[in-house]
């Protein structure tokens, strides 16, 4: 039983904050979730935001304005931390993009993180949490996330089909086995082995071959339907997030039904 | 000449901090603008957001989501710091709601915070700064704001109704010399003269008597249009004010034409 720590009421429905054992991670976990208004009795979709580097469970529900929309077409928010907290992990929290707040949703194989840095289990757990605890439509759960969480929505959709109905990204670690963090990241969670970390990487699990924009002729080569937005002028932040997450919502709303 | 320290696109116009040298204070303040598309060679309409305790520059531009109705309606948004930073006063970071971040928006007149904590002054100047520098239309100026901003907010526009020709408020201290946060914060900048406090408190602006409400009985007294809502179950946080700023922007939209 997830334990409530705060909740708030907004746009009708109601924010809130729980703490849990989560068993993948052998830790307490927060993560929030925000029910729309009507949400007692009812089956409803459900979306889970997975966010960036250095982010909370807090950030999303904070900053990025969707209570709102969420509340109009009646979809539960679930967001969950981006790490492991105090997992005791020596340097876990030396960097800003490795160790605490930026699990990157492996579920890592190389000691001594193995033992608590496993966000994917703990993604697709929590999951199973929210349609038990809140009795949302298993049915209709869709997935999406900024930047290190982009990459996670969209490598764990890519995997899981049968568990996500729809997904999207805000700038997202689209590949990540070819950047900077993510080579860091996985190289640290997952060894050096590079095969390993095909199986976290979404571009790899459409397609492969090295390409200018690769998730879009990775898709387009694999019949997997994108639609990919540039928009000029915005940052990484959640000023650029905030502008865009109604669109995001209403596709959600849309594929979700 | 403000000094611009950041610039993020926002909803088709852009967020900014500034900082700039206050005459009012003796010291630099940071402030946020949020300019709505299309701004450039107009004359908008311009309203100042004042926030509450512990608040900064920031706050409100992170966790309001009001720059969505904001570029709707073609309205500026500035929102400055809640007191002076760095005056050098012993004691001033020792309490959360007297000192920084509590400024009350009173001029102080007693030693040691007289020389520097002078936000009534200091909001005034940020308006006539904001006319200047970014074409406002000073015929078209709002003011509103939460808690101890919403003090701040209905006081000033009650003393200076030919500077601001909206106001609204958030859950504001209405009374502030009738309650325990407003008696410490004028007993320590006004010292104990409680005929001293009468300039800033927005019920006695309107009219003295003690009542229940007095600030919907002194403002029928006194023929002062009101609009008094109350919203059951919401908390005293930012996710009650994102959900119900978006009726304060289309009031003042009304109001400022």
């Amino acid at each position: 039983m997830p334990q409530l720590l705060s909740e708030h009421a907004c746009f009708g429905g109601v924010q809130r904050f729980y703490q849990h054992d989560a068993q993948a991670i052998g830790l307490p976990m927060k993560f929030s979730v925000y029910l729309p208004p009507g949400h007692e009795g009812k089956q409803l979709p459900v979306l889970l935001y997975l966010a960036g580097l250095t982010c909370t469970e807090e950030t999303f529900m904070t900053k990025a304005g969707a209570q709102r929309v969420a509340a109009e077409l009646g979809i539960i928010l679930v967001a969950p931390d981006t790490s492991p907290r105090g997992a005791g992990v020596p340097g876990e929290t030396d960097s800003w993009d490795f160790g605490a707040g930026a699990g990157f949703y492996v579920d890592a194989t190389r000691e001594p993180w193995s033992r608590h840095y496993r966000m994917y289990s703990y993604i697709l757990e929590l999951r199973q949490l929210v349609m038990r605890e809140f009795g949302a439509d298993p049915a209709r759960c869709g997935i999406f996330g900024h930047s290190m969480g982009g990459h996670g929505a969209l490598m764990l959709a890519l995997r899981n089909p049968e568990l996500f109905r729809s997904v999207s990204a805000f700038a997202p670690i689209a590949a990540p086995t070819r950047c900077p963090w993510g080579e860091k990241a996985f190289g640290g969670y997952l060894g050096e082995d590079r095969d390993a970390w095909k199986a976290y990487d979404a571009t790899g699990l459409v397609a492969s071959g090295p390409v200018r924009f690769p998730q879009e002729a990775a898709c387009r080569a694999a019949g997997q339907p994108l639609e990919l937005r540039r928009h000029a002028g915005y940052d990484h932040g959640y000023y650029f997030i905030s502008t865009f997450v109604e669109d995001h919502l209403r596709f959600h709303g849309r594929q979700l039904g």
